[in-house]
């Protein structure tokens, strides 16, 4: 029976190790924290991802949906935050099925790490951290967190599921011809917390994604089952209000009073979290090629990680394992055949999500406080219910379909255009010229039936 | 006295290690590879580097230019081989002054290494490897080659001038917000020699840059003072005319029977030299910042390695020197302070000359074979002439000034417009309209001796 050495043990890893060990490969996953199950890892971190259609699709292939949805939580729009305190509310789709699910990071993890040991063929290795991976011979070695002692492993195939830092893509650096970059957004983020009220219910909307847009900046808030919210802070590392001009509580509480009035009541732990949690950096990965030979590929955040705008990166990396796991079963057992084929189905769609997430910045911080914008949402909405196989607005292709990225953003920049021209004169939806629509609609965007899907 | 550590011997670091001694610093210089002046390294890899203004300065102010001359070949221009055997030459310069220097990256890597051993305070550390920087302590360990021994320095400033690889470049990765990419081209290089004739003398123009243009691939070879030159071929590495399609003698006789039919008879070891010799790659690398505090820096190839097309990757690697130099001048002991002046200054002239070195290859293997692009040559060293404060070519700035690249870019482009207008309807220098050349050229360009040299 093959066998398949895994490194890195996060959502990816995990996910991917079942998916394997479904087909009959004998896994091995290594990872280089403890088992999160039995210690707290969070470090200030709990993040919340944004699970949807490309994450479902994958979780239910490996049958762990049911499960993991039982910690989910519906959220069927935006609801902008202005600095009066005025709440509008966005839809996200055009209907109540078009919904992203709010679920934690490490509850999903763990979910799938659980999985992933009950599946036969599954073996997770906690405490061992890749230090070497020789691109050459294809061996690589681990060192464990508790003894130092270090191991060297011989196997034919390794996958790397090691995230943005990846070890295994780090020693690829040295592949002749392999291209890298990672590029860090001027922008940190701070993790702060809405706890539940004194009733343990929750403090603003449940099912919505909170979004506080100031222009360069933002907070935004994620509902817990437990009735909190995760609350995150995207703000400049340096310049006139940034993070560098937020050093004490002062400065900060004035800071927040200022720009998210009503949202200082809900925060009692503002300044303790603040100073606190550490300050993240938020980086875009890309590389090329994401294999060594049939020997090595990149998944995940470990070959694409992207900003966390388009609350993607989750998706994308399952996606990636769906599509790994379809190559594997066209080619069985001629792992270069097999990779070539992942990597080229998959680098020009996680070139265009990690696009897509950075211009998703600009729309979450900026232009969601327009009226313009809730303007283009209705219309947007209105004719994909109307033309459904031809417009389909570009957020829902991305979160609520499983149209290639690639073509998801094609499509929202034509999109984008005819928008524009609809949208010139009317004030609301009720003035959109039906007739006109439909003209260039038909003319100029092509069934979407016929993409792939 | 404050001790320094170099990571890499090659041109950068050893040209450095004489700058520092000389300002009283304690250097210690660590080189992966064992001596070369006892031990030959080239391995299918001679090169030749074109040494022009901006190196000579710095050789100049570390009184080691006299003694490195005495291996150089004057170069007045571009000999162009058209597929006939047609020569037509392109001067570099205005006059006889304005000449690049072709040189031996070994002999002159040998003569600064030998230099840098007689200035009191430099020591030379051989076979030592460094296996790793760390860059939240500062401390540097070195794997010796021969021993396999490792040690662990501590020193308060470390400078990495280990070339495109770099080991302090890599470790850095791991630095927050550290920016980094490394792109390569699809073209690769082999290299090839014409030997001389049978009297020891040159068999083609020995006072020349010989270029075969051939649109999508060229070949090209610099003098040597034995008689010989050193040849290149780029070409890309797949598709219809590629490395890859030139596996076997008949395939290459082939195509450069086909394409260099001049240069094959000068070539009697073709064969053995083309699959002798290794194919390389050529990458750009960028990254930012190029420091971690005060603690450590990189220069040269390790912060920005470029194409070879501009022949400058040398001479931006000396600048660096220069300026690094200026600025421990400025804030003698501050090496914080020092740092930030010294990536401030240089960053954005190695992203101009990275860019400028891409956009040369293009030039070299293709615009050079233009009737058009003669005149405009022409033309542009007639305006210099006529106006030496105001029009000075691109390649005149970026190799016989010390203009900064990105300056020169700047210029070059704004030049480039004034040149096509000037000559869109004459083919010779002498229809040129000198009164509209006036006119534009002082209304257009500001004087160079304002701009900072």
């Amino acid at each position: 029976m093959k066998k398949i050495t895994l490194v890195g043990g996060g959502l990816a890893g995990s996910l991917l190790s079942i998916y394997l060990a479904k087909r009959g490969l004998e896994v091995d996953l290594y990872e280089r924290r403890p088992d999160m199950r039995t210690v707290d890892i969070s470090a200030g971190r709990s993040i919340n991802m944004a699970l949807s259609a490309r994450g479902i699709y994958a979780l239910r292939e490996v049958d762990v949906l049911d499960d993991i949805m039982q910690q989910a939580i519906a959220m069927r729009g935006r609801m902008i935050h202005a600095v009066d305190g005025t709440l509008s509310f966005l839809p996200y789709g055009k209907d109540d099925s078009e919904v992203i699910y709010s679920i934690s990071r490490g509850g999903l993890n763990m979910a799938l790490l659980s999985a992933a040991e009950r599946q036969h063929g599954v073996r997770i290795h906690f405490n061992e951290q890749c230090t070497h991976y020789d691109v050459r011979t294809g061996t690589t070695t681990f060192q464990n967190a508790d003894s130092n002692a270090t191991k060297t492993i011989e196997t034919s195939v390794v996958i790397g599921t090691d995230g943005s830092a990846s070890a295994i893509r780090t020693a690829m650096l040295s592949v002749p011809r392999f291209n890298f970059s990672q590029h860090y957004l001027d922008h940190g983020y701070k993790e702060l917390t809405i706890p539940p009220d004194a009733g343990g219910g929750f403090q603003i909307e449940k099912h919505a994604l909170h979004i506080w847009p100031r222009g360069q900046y933002m907070l935004i808030a994620l509902p817990n089952p437990d009735g909190s919210f995760t609350c995150t802070l995207f703000l400049p590392f340096e310049g006139e209000l940034s993070f560098e001009n937020l050093q004490n509580e002062q400065a900060v509480r004035r800071f927040f009073e200022q720009h998210f009035p009503d949202a200082v009541p809900l925060m009692p732990t503002l300044i303790d979290d603040f100073f606190t949690n550490p300050t993240g950096a938020l980086a875009t990965v890309r590389c090329w090629p994401w294999r060594v030979g049939g020997r090595a590929a990149l998944l995940g955040d470990a070959a694409h990680a992207i900003v966390p705008f388009f609350g993607q990166g989750m998706n994308c990396a399952f996606e990636d394992c769906t599509v790994l796991n379809q190559c594997i079963e066209q080619h069985e057992g001629d792992w270069e055949r097999i990779f070539i084929e992942y990597e080229r189905e998959r680098k020009v769609n996680a070139d265009a999500i990690a696009d897509l997430a950075l211009a998703n910045f600009i729309e979450m911080r900026d232009s969601v406080a327009d009226a313009g914008f809730a303007l283009k949402k209705d219309v947007e909405l209105a004719l994909e219910k109307r033309f459904p196989d031809r417009f389909i607005p570009k957020y829902s292709m991305v979160s609520f379909h499983r149209i290639p990225y690639a073509v998801a953003q094609a499509r929202g920049r034509q999109q984008a255009a005819i928008l524009e021209r609809l949208c010139r004169d009317i004030d609301g939806v009720e003035g959109l010229d039906w007739g006109v629509a439909k003209r260039i609609i038909e003319q100029e965007l092509p069934l979407v039936k016929q993409e792939k899907f």
